[in-house]
């Protein structure tokens, strides 16, 4: 299969924390091969990807002008990893498509853009279309452990009566940006001025929700969403972290919505400093009854950059268009 | 979504012991609406789908050819669920697809059939496209846990470095048929003869494993496949069996191979009398790897009736030809 043919020619877009592991883990994979590189940052100015991400990796300029990068090496796949919403992306996900590249994402708000973006999703799909390529979301949550995966396995089940996900992620395995963003050792209040102001928490629950409403074909009615700070109830040590008790050690973001016959979808989402035994669990209510836990959980960083990895070959494959719901079998 | 569309109508292939399951959970779907049914059986001979399956279900008469039940009710997909080897339903297959209808069948070996009947499965795969149509190989085991579900988790996996499916399912929660296939009750050398002759044991295990190679990219080597009954240690009263020590309380089928580079994929398939708790595992090997458990197993009948279920508009939807492996992102 894969194997046989030739590789998949990527460009990478976007050298960030996440970016930039695309762009090693893409060099150990005999089905990819990195070809072209963009970031507009003035500190990887004039810098090769090899001098930006690692060494090892191929010199390959990094362009300051999507253009410019788009030139290099012929590329087949956009492999974007820059941003989580829609309208700060929108003009360079056009800019890609037209100049002919089908196009992986890591932005989550495009797991399920047409509830909040309906204008902006139908720009993104005809350019797409026009253009003759494909652009897919990737990531794992949203992407898959919320969404894709739950209403893969509602294959699975004649009758549905309530789906729940919940994950504990452990902040003390993940990446030191993330716990910032998660308020890890700030003050509570803070945190929740920034949760009032909206500049802190998790993006894609309410994607996630609504992709999974849509792939069972349930018609669901407002989204009761809560967000608040994990606080510590005594010290916490790790991770090079000391979170005093009474601090923040992470957050709880939860989003619940329900069919018109009242049938639930919940999904839970804790993530703290001091999760030592991560777990990921899917629970559909029905016939049968699915339970399906995730030991030790689902390394996100890592799982992440493997759907974007993964994503390349399958937008070369795909239909032209922008594709959020997979052509998959689905329960009722 | 599927709410607002109209019911898929079906014609119900094969009235045993899982197509009359078909038939009656088709009745509790708003997306399904069963108009017409065929059996050649002598016992079910002029009677009607409520008579034969059960009261509540539509008065429709179970035709003994195919050309007259197409002809009722103008159905869209035939739910086939007659048996398990290609050679015995390729005629049938055919005739179906000639005459317009889509496909969801319960054939175990088209899960995967092109290794062993090449030439069957493009006839087949032919005869779809020729007439417009879709055919698709539900299931459950295989079909879902040992091949399509590792598959669509391999997205999450930068790496692979091998795959373990094991499955531990409770005969005491099956169909009495089941456990008589498996061997429950019986002499141990009576089943051995039986694993030699190959008229006893599950059907599908290579196929799930050769699936799973096919959607990882792996060129696999010779197949392992060893068969051998469980028997009893101690005297097991369970669900209306009643088996003394040293006879047989069921079968264990495994099915090993390996990538080029040694990697492994193992799958591993438990069915017993006593197994109280049955649980199916997934594990993948690799960065990150997954460990992933269905507490409690899933239920292999109803999953069964809800692949077929589900498999509905899957296939009214989908590009015509024979569908074995999903359209979905999967690992290198």
């Amino acid at each position: 299969m894969s194997a046989e043919r030739k590789p998949v020619r990527v460009m990478h877009v976007g050298l960030g924390q996440i970016g930039a592991a695309i762009a090693r883990a893409a060099m150990n994979r005999a089905d990819l091969e990195s070809v072209a590189a963009y970031d507009p940052g003035p500190a990887v100015a004039g810098k090769t990807l090899d001098e930006v991400c690692g060494e090892g990796l191929p010199a390959i300029a990094v362009r300051d002008r999507l253009a410019a990068a788009a030139a290099d090496g012929a590329p087949q796949v956009a492999l974007h990893a820059v941003a989580s919403h829609i309208p700060d992306i929108e003009p360079q996900l056009i800019e890609l498509v037209s100049a002919g590249l089908n196009v992986v994402t890591t932005a989550e708000e495009l797991i399920s853009p047409q509830n909040r973006y309906p204008e902006a999703t139908a720009r993104i799909d005809e350019a797409a279309r026009a253009a003759g390529v494909t652009i897919f979301a990737a990531g794992v949550n949203p992407g898959v452990l919320m969404d894709r995966l739950p209403v893969f396995l509602s294959s699975l089940c004649i009758r549905i009566d309530g789906v729940r996900v919940s994950r504990l992620v452990d902040l003390g395995q993940r990446r030191e940006a993330l716990r910032r963003k998660m308020g890890v050792g700030a003050e509570s209040d803070d945190v929740r001025a920034r949760i009032e102001a909206g500049s802190i928490g998790h993006v894609g629950l309410i994607e996630s929700l609504q992709h999974l409403a849509g792939g069972l074909g349930w018609q669901i009615g407002d989204i009761d969403e809560q967000l608040a700070p994990v606080i510590g109830e005594t010290d916490v040590e790790r991770a090079g972290e000391s979170v005093p008790a009474g601090r923040v050690l992470g957050l709880h973001h939860t989003a619940v919505a329900r069919a018109a016959d009242g049938r639930p979808i919940e999904l839970s989402l804790t993530m703290r400093l001091d999760a030592e035994e991560p777990v990921d669990v899917v629970e559909i209510d029905g016939e049968p009854p699915l339970r399906l836990r995730f030991e030790g959980g689902v390394a996100g960083d890592q799982a992440t950059v493997a759907t974007v990895l993964n994503g390349a070959r399958f937008v070369v494959d795909a239909e032209p268009g922008l594709i959020t719901r997979l052509p998959i079998p689905a329960g009722c």
